[in-house]
């Protein structure tokens, strides 16, 4: 049985501060769970409904502990309402580790929408972009809803947060950043090696970050809207690169 | 003053239930209310923030009525926490009303979320395109995340609810409908007039929509994620299609 301060640390683990404090996260749903389970992320615990059991894949790891539990009180202790066949407390990774890098890396400044985040991460792990650098000011990986809208992909993406000025500062790659009314990016040749740069919500790409940028480039409509949502102009960027993205 | 019985009304329009009864939706922050008030859809009220009086368009519409409000009370009785300047109550347009074509379209086979389909409404004004049909088991266009996410825009987009079968039964425009592992959409020479078609976000398109389909079309990475997030496939076939839209 799961005890009574279990239940308590799943449910404290809604919260960033709580989730910072005891360097964990929650994740909830078999699947999420099997695509964990083939990632360097290490899970310390799965709580179960018994007759889920069948649907989890073989732990390779036998230091992960599993518990059952009933599916009413499982949708009741986690974030989601569907959720009834699994929980996992999982180990949060170090967001300051070093960064390894590939050609193409995504940089994102402010992005506050934790579907956005979410959004992102698979966008990228759909085009086989290994590295995002989040600014501090983003939305925690960790939050469950950048963790759900991820569909999975948080645990084949590599995700760290940096100072942005400090790492532009370090770092000499060529930069692409979305700015409104700048060079259409289907006229761009992009080169082997970048960086791609994209902004917050509502104010964009930060002023002070502006000279980082060597190429600012855009997407352009036919339509009345003011702008793009930030996951939608990534997603377009990205499928332009894909073919250099190694 | 606002009375108590508008206070009553306008909690009751987070619900559907009493949006349809009602026929009304809300509308929340000057921005928001400036932009409708260029549109075709009817404001009721608006309930203002009097130091934001001045943030207002001018009304050309003298039968909108004005009504005053402190802001601390306007965050609690809308849904948006940021918001303290306004709310709008505004009448739902007929989702039955008569279509009217443009050279292409996009229609949703059952999109749940809010904000996707909040964000596929702001793509689609972002890149001309002017109609969107929504199958009945789709999200309210009145919710009030779809709104939000739309950014303004659904007050430029014409959205329509149909049941679909009937919809394709009854129409011979070209449809290219998205389907994993069929033809990359890069190398499709689109017609000059179609319908784009969308499918649910963990579903697809139904089954019994798929013989209408006259081109399926799919989107390629080179990563590992199963699938892309709809409003984002959506958006990489609209910037395909975007120069024959008119």
């Amino acid at each position: 049985m799961i005890s009574k301060s279990e239940i308590k640390l799943i449910k404290s683990l809604k919260l960033k501060k709580y989730r910072i404090i005891n360097k964990l996260f929650l994740l909830e749903g078999i699947k999420s769970i099997n695509e964990v389970l083939n990632s360097d992320f290490i899970i310390r615990k799965i709580i179960l409904n018994k007759s889920s059991m069948n649907k989890l894949k073989p732990l390779s790891n036998s230091k992960i502990k599993i518990d059952f539990f009933n599916s009413k009180s499982l949708s009741s202790i986690g974030n989601l309402k569907s959720n009834s066949d699994a929980i996992a407390i999982v180990e949060m990774k170090d967001n300051f580790r070093k960064i390894k890098y590939y050609n193409y890396s995504v940089v994102l400044d402010g992005i506050r929408d934790p579907g956005n985040l979410g959004t992102i991460i698979r966008t990228c792990d759909w085009y086989g972009i290994k590295n995002i650098i989040c600014s501090m000011d983003s939305v925690d990986l960790y939050n469950p809803k950048v963790i759900q809208s991820s569909m999975g992909s948080f645990s084949r993406v590599n995700v760290y947060f940096r100072n942005l000025r400090e790492f532009f500062n370090k770092n000499d790659l060529f930069v692409y950043g979305t700015i409104l009314n700048s060079k259409n990016y289907h006229e761009i040749k992009f080169k082997k090696k970048g960086i791609l740069l994209f902004g917050n919500e509502s104010k964009g790409i930060s002023s002070n970050l502006h000279k980082f940028i060597n190429k600012k480039i855009s997407i352009y409509g036919n339509g009345k809207a003011e702008s793009l949502n930030v996951a939608i102009s990534s997603a377009l960027i990205l499928d332009k690169v894909k073919k250099i993205i190694k």
